[in-house]
């Protein structure tokens, strides 16, 4: 019955500090989406497989967690796809249900579902964990938090503005010293391939600019040739990828460069009257930048992109987002415009542990460790300990009369801020000798002025 | 590629109020536990399939959902097993993760596998969703919250006081009027069988006997003669079954009963410790009860039993628990005694729902909702949604400049406890119109009072 215990590839445990950690990073976000009128929802951990397959592309299908079902329904298996070697056909025989691959479906498939028991515009926040199958390796997990923020059924361009300021103020609180808040738009992206005259090469152009980070200019600008780009709109497009400027001279170039685009210009009008707006509120330690290469996920947006990266530390982006028009027509409801973005726990986690913001509170400890001397000595520890309680601070007794320095050592491992002493000649006084553990300092004082002063 | 959006049976999406309601409850369960000492710890979602299985008898093992194999590994596939009939060896071949089904193997499994940074008496509590494949029907789901609170690494009976304190706390602080906390102890029900001479027997008595609310003390009896126990057995059983009195009593017919067990005058002993030591320091709103009768999980449990249940409803029992002596064990660390109690999160929250208990301030609402006006009016507005959260209060800014009906009604469906307008006239004397949604009253006041008085 007895096995070396190990827990599965690409899983955590964690341990006390590290869910006091996350629980204060949640805790902070929770508390500024609600601040903007967001209002947490829930789904289930699996969904009907049918649910989830088709929606992710091949790659995401591949990385889907499926639930094996149960008892007799596997004498259904399709044996015959499994000699064919019709793997996905084989599987789907015996499964009916997959794990959560993100927070994006399952809220289409809740919006549409529930639409009659929701006010729209409808504005949620999700914070539940999900899972992938991907290779397990350095940072990258099969089971991650995501933290997703939406509002569905408006497309006013406030939205964008209140995205750029949830982004602003959640890691603001966070303490994060700098970071920036890069936005496109999937307009200016399209006008941009317009004005190039290259239409049919939308895809390729933007995927290769969405490289510009990893593989530079020249990289870009090879692997346009290469994918057979025309040379007049790469001659086109070249000023654009080294142009630095403020976000002003960025939008003057743009607005001469897609002057004629009529979707071009319709994302420079959105653009302006967000950053507009921003510019009058003004953000707490974020910058907005416009960035004319961002471009994730173009499949999926349609309107603003966004992308945060924190400043003095290499770890890519840490939130993203942006709006989308159709993500509940996939479940029957049509013509329900959105915005969403996404905040990177594990990195952002990861971030403030190497900037060393998580407050002190964050730290495994307890504040009293009563130490425990037996018969009356430990009646009257009990009934300490359940006075400091009942005023709402935390306390341990400890459990048996142990050497004392045993019980020391205790609450040196159990990082005890105080540690309290009970015997004879305390309790005969009515008093406490009380050790703080940081400073060594020892002192007696009466029961009444302890307790008084907690 | 449209389908009409379900989620699979057994399972529940969460609506902002009853997610609010949830995180009010586990919410006051976390202060309640860090108050005494215990640290949170999480562990995954899916455990090797080693882990789980054969730890929670041939009935858990089939309740166990098991995660599909990715890819190629599906190639594996035992397909003979599945002609043989074989099923769980054929389900073994395709699969190597399993759902959480408990907390508390994944715990033993933490416990060994970290035991090297732990110090001990390790306090942990655990508050995540575990995974049924039970057939769903009313008020079982399979994917539900469990609470426990464990202490392992020692025998002190001074955590059997804890623990009913807890119970205690975390039940007066949900405001639960009246609940009875039912103790029992193994020792007990070792004893009452090696005194009727049927120690054979122990577990068609301890079977039987906790049947005794459901069938009556007849068809407890009757249970008992059918399963052979010896007519002798049976009739010193009897008068156990049908007494009725105070702990006092109760505990002074056992101690005559069980005079000549020496096991048994253990667990009585046991039992006047804990009962000694929770009377002097006494109970908020929990009655502390002696059951005779109280027999849960057996093989299991090697001293003290609880159970809990409210008064009011008819619910069965909402919290449970016990010591257990050699839970690690099976994972390779011997002598680790323990003790572990578990709050039915599912049922608590109906029981809170039924009395009404849930506090106003889980529901869903917002508080200021600030109506769209359009042009100059809209940006006042947005710059007075940043000063209203920047005192910390939530608010929402009405997205589009919409007709003032559907603006009002908007703010009726979000539960909106005050409406701000802000029109010309408000943005010429710097003040607002303040709509209170529930008296239906409406003032206007300066935007520096309004500000000042937030």
């Amino acid at each position: 019955m007895s096995a070396k215990p190990r827990i599965s590839k690409g899983t955590r445990d964690f341990l006390p500090a590290d869910v006091q950690k996350r629980e204060y990073m949640f805790g902070v976000m929770r508390s500024v989406f609600r601040k903007y009128g967001y209002q947490p929802i829930e789904t289930p951990s699996f969904e009907l497989t049918s649910t989830l397959m088709g929606k992710y592309g091949e790659e995401g299908d591949r990385l889907i967690f499926k639930i094996l079902n149960s008892g007799e329904k596997l004498k259904k298996a399709d044996v015959q796809a499994l000699e064919n070697n019709k793997l996905p056909k084989f599987a789907n025989s015996i499964s009916e249900k997959a794990l959560r691959y993100d927070l994006t479906v399952p809220f289409a498939r809740f919006v549409v579902q529930h639409q009659n028991e929701l006010s729209f515009p409808f504005k949620r926040f999700q914070i539940q964990p999900v899972w992938r199958s991907d290779r397990p390796q350095h940072g990258r997990y099969q089971e991650f938090t995501q933290c997703d923020v939406d509002v569905v059924g408006s497309d006013s361009l406030l939205y964008e503005v209140e995205c750029i300021q949830i982004f602003d103020e959640v890691l603001s609180c966070l303490k994060l010293p700098g970071f920036s808040i890069k936005m496109n738009n999937r307009k200016i992206l399209s006008g941009i391939a317009e004005i190039s005259g290259a239409d049919d090469f939308l895809v390729t152009i933007v995927t290769a600019i969405d490289k510009l980070d990893k593989i530079g200019e020249k990289g870009v600008l090879d692997e346009l040739k290469q994918k057979l780009v025309p040379d007049s709109a790469i001659n086109l497009l070249k000023p654009l990828l080294s142009f630095n400027g403020t976000n002003e001279e960025k939008m003057k170039l743009m607005e001469d460069f897609l002057e004629d685009s009529e979707v071009g210009m319709e994302g420079i009008q959105e653009l302006q009257k967000v950053l507009g707006h921003v510019g009058k509120l003004g953000l707490q330690r974020g910058r907005l930048e416009f960035d004319i290469t961002l471009a994730r996920g173009l499949n999926y947006y349609t309107g603003a992109i966004f992308e945060v990266a924190a400043d003095d530390v290499k770890m890519g982006s840490i939130c993203g987002g942006g709006r989308y028009d159709d993500l509940t027509a996939q479940f029957g409801l049509k013509d329900v415009s959105g915005i969403g973005i996404s905040f990177g726990a594990d990195r952002i986690f990861d971030v403030l542990n190497e900037l060393d913001l998580f407050p002190s509170s964050t730290e495994s400890n307890i504040s009293y460790l009563l130490l425990n001397f037996g018969g009356e000595d430990m009646e009257s520890s009990l009934e300490l300990a359940q006075n400091i309680r009942a005023k709402g601070v935390d306390c341990e007794l400890y459990p048996s009369k142990a050497k004392i320095q045993k019980q020391f050592k205790y609450a040196d491992t159990r990082n005890a801020r105080f540690v309290i002493l009970i015997g004879e000649d305390e309790r005969n006084s009515a008093s406490i000798t009380l050790k703080n553990m940081e400073s060594g300092t020892q002192e007696k004082i009466s029961l009444k002025d302890f307790l008084d002063r907690l």
